[in-house]
């Protein structure tokens, strides 16, 4: 991966519904899209099961490794949700009612319905920061540099806006991709001469087989858009040499 | 999670593409899927950047922690494809050329058309062996605990039965969903109350959003049919009390 990015993030995906192939994860594509395109680069992702001993030992390694730490999952009303109280161990501070986010689903819910269950996710780590959820009232939380996000992916898609303005990115990771009519094995010794000599670019080969047909996407990422350029003329230099042809993708 | 599997297996996904969001990852759900219906517990899975220092070290922990490692990507022809080096760096042995593979794309291309990139995916650990690829040709392959397979869904995908009686699982892990037109807070405490009551059924609780209605799957987990049937009944019992309906999803 290209070195001279300052800001990095790890992504913890808390939930054994994950791991047991059940569901298919898409908040990883989601949160590193974004975090990428406000100059944030993710170092590493694990997905872990729900047990608070993981948890707790998982979040102290990621948050002391990297800028930022992402969390989904294990913020709802029920028994495996067991993030927040999982923070605070981590933290060694408090789990309590957090007034603010008390009020907020107080006014949420209809007179009567903020019941027992409900009321458990207002309890988060003690003078934790709330990140609001437009879509369903319960909040998400952060700490520190962790922020604890819901596994539900249209929910936190939903509140990754009002998060914008708090998580301070390095400079945007640009990136440019060249998809070609060809295999790997065609474009793999030309490709790794224009790597020898484009260190501060990093250039990944993806094949792809789409509409019946096979190709290979080749991707360029750099914070400077002017070795970008330079490299991809290098590149479609070899190939309109080797005649293969560029396609859409 | 149940605590009484006795197999369990780590996934570790290579790829700058998995870690920048341009490709959303679906082989952690293929692998886990399968791992578990041959009695194969998932512990944890990582994404990790195509950099040989990260993935020695970071295979290394997973190799001694889990009974099976299964990595995906890093095995093509071009120059972003580090893992058989990696993982011979990992065991401390040599990177050679392995003769079986050698002959095996030797006979799947044409003549002529075994080029020097081509070659590239036979160099492997020092007697590893192979896991047989039959889409695309080149072979995958395994070293004591850790087995090495493509990126490429397909691929991998194809694989998976070859591979099968390699794996000694422990006793598969049965699961029963139920799924319910409610929302989690309405069953929060009495789920918690079964769960109390049922230690050894993992149970776990997923809100869906599906044709437009809100609702939850309730998941029960062990190797036990009998507990699941019992703890199954204690939902049903509450369900009909509180006259949730019961749907299909």
């Amino acid at each position: 991966m290209v070195k001279n990015t300052k800001v990095n993030a790890a992504i913890l995906i808390i939930g054994n519904e994950i791991l047991s192939g059940r569901t298919q994860d898409t908040n990883t594509s989601t949160l590193a899209t974004w975090l990428n395109s406000i100059g944030v680069k993710v170092n590493e992702v694990r997905v872990i099961p729900d047990i608070e001993k993981t948890i707790v030992e998982t979040l102290n390694i990621l948050r002391n490794e990297n800028n930022y730490v992402f969390t989904t999952g294990g913020i709802g009303p029920t028994h495996d949700d067991i993030t927040a109280q999982s923070v605070s161990k981590a933290f060694g501070i408090k789990y309590e009612i957090h007034k603010e986010a008390f009020k907020i689903l107080e006014a949420y819910y209809k007179p009567g319905e903020f019941n027992e269950g409900r009321q458990k996710m207002v309890w988060m780590p003690e003078n934790a920061k709330l990140i609001l959820n437009p879509t369903s009232g319960a909040p998400g939380f952060s700490v520190e540099n962790v922020f604890c996000l819901p596994g539900v992916p249209s929910i936190l898609k939903s509140m990754l806006g009002g998060l914008k303005n708090r998580i301070v990115g390095g400079q945007p990771i640009l990136s440019l991709t060249i998809s070609l009519r060809t295999v790997e094995s065609e474009i793999a010794d030309s490709l790794t001469k224009v790597q020898d000599q484009n260190k501060a670019v990093e250039i990944g080969s993806y094949p792809f087989f789409h509409a019946g047909k096979l190709g290979v996407s080749i991707v360029l990422r750099s914070e400077n858009q002017n070795k970008i350029d330079n490299c991809s003329s290098q590149i479609l230099k070899f190939i309109k040499e080797k005649k293969i042809e560029v396609v859409d993708r």
